[in-house]
């Protein structure tokens, strides 16, 4: 039986998602939990929609794993929450196809990126927003935001070390709305290259506090060179919210 | 000179405020950070209005201590910021009259205590919230916490372990509200003993659960005894909020 699951973890303990030798990260701690659930020394293999860097978040993640119990879809966030550690939960469980794939039937993923402007550090977002205390010109970076929505080739934001060859995306919302104390960047898109949330959040953000113009971002975008565009925003302000598939 | 400074702490990672040999706690790292500004391998002694146990929150503690330096009032923060860790924060900074002190001059104080009800735990609530998955009747804990308003003696809200021997205080307000999926206790008295807002909410959230009636915890005030009221709630959900001094 093929289980689909929805899950969230706090990014700043792990050395990201992906297994890695001798590293603490999301889906060995995942795979360790299924492993005792299945009683078996070897591994319950887990997949996700995609991996996510050190210090990033997820509210949404999405996993699936295939499994020969017969526990009923509900009992599975209990199941797993009593042995993962408190910084990974399982929000929701079913029964999917036998064809889903959390990474290849995923159709649309969305992304969040919190910034707070206050003076003087919080202590409570320090690994849950990025800190950026400068005034910030919503209007310019709402302007900016507009030439990169859209089908484009999003080679200037995506990060020099990746191995994927197409680096055309379509991106279909990108807002911002003020929070009180910030930002908060809203992105959906039908996929996103390594970093590109982060290069496309440092580059508004640093439009805001007035480095670029909306024209500079998209003379950017045309410039098809990751060294045309701006900084990569710090992993701990981005989330990745859901992930939606066809139903 | 006498400085005013208002501070924030995130009590996960220190054994409380209150400086003890060998721990990590908020004083300590506040006069080592001082010691450094002052060049002295003394110690410069702060004083707060109060001490907080481990793991609970300070969004606004008041702290107090003599400098010689002639550092203007806002740049504080600054300067002391730099030199913290990054679990506290000073938000402001003040000149006060010799004769303050954060203690003794305090004439009111404000405590919150942030509980979620959902099902499954919250990653990221789980240093910043109680988690307390049951239905709680609402109305019920406002009904009980209306006994609690005024002057009363508080022995049976007091930890026994206390030196204090007046337990008389006065609880100016005490409010229920909910946060969507949770809800926000929020208190304000003359002064507080020892655990006494954590019994409180420990004993009101059992009583929203259905474990004591408003009458009960109006008998359990008039016993004057810690055995008659209900458990002390964890410190991870209490923030010491503000707090007021006469002008």
């Amino acid at each position: 039986m093929r289980m689909k699951c929805t899950i969230a973890y706090d990014g700043h303990l792990f050395n990201g998602y992906q297994v890695q030798p001798g590293k603490r990260t999301v889906q060995s701690e995942l795979e360790k939990a299924l492993a005792v659930i299945h009683k078996t020394d070897g591994r319950v293999p887990v997949y996700s929609s995609g991996r996510t860097d050190s210090d990033v978040h997820a509210a949404g993640q999405v996993i699936h794993f295939d499994t020969p119990l017969s526990i009923p879809a509900e009992k599975w966030p209990f199941a797993l929450n009593a042995l993962l550690p408190d910084d990974i939960a399982v929000k929701t469980a079913e029964i999917a196809d036998d064809g889903f794939h959390a990474r290849f039937s995923a159709v649309q993923k969305e992304y969040r990126y919190f910034v707070y402007t206050e003076k003087h550090p919080d202590v409570f977002k320090r690994h849950y927003a990025y800190h950026f205390a400068y005034q910030l010109n919503v209007q310019k970076m709402r302007e900016a935001s507009r030439h990169l929505i859209g089908t484009h080739d999003f080679t200037s934001f995506c990060a020099v070390d990746t191995a994927v060859q197409d680096k055309v995306r379509t991106i279909y919302e990108l807002e911002w709305t003020e929070t009180g104390d910030g930002l908060q960047m809203r992105i959906t898109g039908n996929g996103f290259l390594y970093n590109m949330v982060r290069i496309i959040a440092g580059t508004l953000l640093d439009t805001g506090a007035g480095k670029f113009s909306p024209d500079d971002v998209k003379a950017m975008l045309e410039a098809k060179d990751r060294e045309a565009a701006g900084r990569t925003a710090p992993g701990h302000g981005l989330y990745l919210w859901s992930v939606c598939y066809d139903n």
